[in-house]
């Protein structure tokens, strides 16, 4: 029974299985593809396709300029994190943060879209319960950096906070999913002067974000 | 400034988007795509499109013979949930869950891939977490659905487990995603008998997994 098993690398820790990974991502990423990100921004994108094992992702990935030195310095002062989904609070790595600053913690993390406040004001005023939550916490996205890796119009939301009511994120990770909003609340993302690491288009998703997070980390945990 | 938030739907409930999300992927679904699945199979199918954005994965999509019966009969008779990220077990929906048996709770499900044990297990054998976890606890995997959104050793441990110790999950959802161990763990879980709803290749990922269990109950939830 055993040659059952004899395809796996079975008998190596998870760090060692991580190296390979992204040595076979560089071997196999294209020239044109490598060659769109500085040695920083590879850092996120490996990742992003160390995440879906997709590299088409690559092509609608978009950093705007020091997006990733933006990102460093917040967590270097303990910027607040808020994310549009319980499954982003969950998959961001409390090790890597603390390393950046000793406040990070998994309940420091902002993520009110399922509180009942948010419920409330949601089903009060006909809203998705994703703008409820930014509209409700708005002061507190002054500073922090904002994961979206779920739904559309926690981004338009935010987008319209930093617009009209001159909020100013410190980063933005833009990566919500779907076909409904989606384009156009990626869309509306570029038109704001906010630090911003964008997948233009459909997709995106929660382990995308929290991934993106990470890469911008392993600049300086590597 | 009204006009740059004109291009959203923004005056909707969560529920409404996401019907209107629905619609737009049965308009756009290919007639090949749509025709591999039977009804049954298209609300799982459809909510992993929803969940990516990414037709491209209905390809890739597998499922045995009656997985989605095996699955909605351990539903209800409120089989144990194991899970191999903390990212799926905060994404499932216990609403849902609670609606096919009372027992079921966020912190039932089980997912002991950070446990200090699994940790001491996998440290003093040089394996993965995800692997040294299923060994630790495969006695609560006989009869349970197996959700496996990112480690392909997780996948492979309880395959071994089905093959050498006649362990027997009532439902295996084998969605891996990376570069190392991704395909050959997929291709292994093909030679046991256990239900499955697999994506091939090195695609997957929590958000899929999640989709799946919630796209099975939605068979009697919609």
């Amino acid at each position: 029974m055993k040659e059952w098993f004899d395809t796996l690398l079975l008998e190596l820790p998870g760090s060692a299985i991580e190296q390979e990974s992204f040595r076979r991502i560089d071997a196999e990423v294209s020239p044109e593809l490598r060659n769109r990100f500085n040695e920083a921004e590879w850092h996120v994108a490996r990742r992003l396709v160390h995440t879906t094992a997709d590299f088409t992702l690559l092509e609608a990935l978009e950093f705007t300029p020091g997006a990733i030195e933006a990102g460093l310095a917040a967590l270097h002062r303990g910027a607040r994190i808020y994310t549009d989904s319980n499954m982003i609070k969950s998959g961001l790595s409390i090790a890597k943060l603390r390393k950046f600053h000793p406040g990070y913690a998994r309940d420091a993390i902002l993520c009110p879209v399922a509180d009942p406040e948010t419920a409330e004001l949601a089903a009060r005023r006909g809203i998705t319960r994703a703008l409820a939550a930014v509209e409700l916490h708005q002061k507190e996205l002054d500073g922090a950096i904002f994961l979206c890796g779920n739904a559309p119009l926690a981004l338009a939301g935010v987008v319209k906070l930093v617009h009209e009511q001159r909020i100013a994120p410190a980063l933005i990770i833009a990566m919500p999913v779907g076909f409904v909003n989606v384009v156009e609340s990626k869309e509306l993302s570029r038109r704001i002067p906010t630090p911003c690491i964008r997948i233009a288009g459909r997709r995106g998703g929660s382990p995308l974000a929290v991934a993106t997070l990470h890469g911008i980390m392993e600049n300086e945990l590597c």
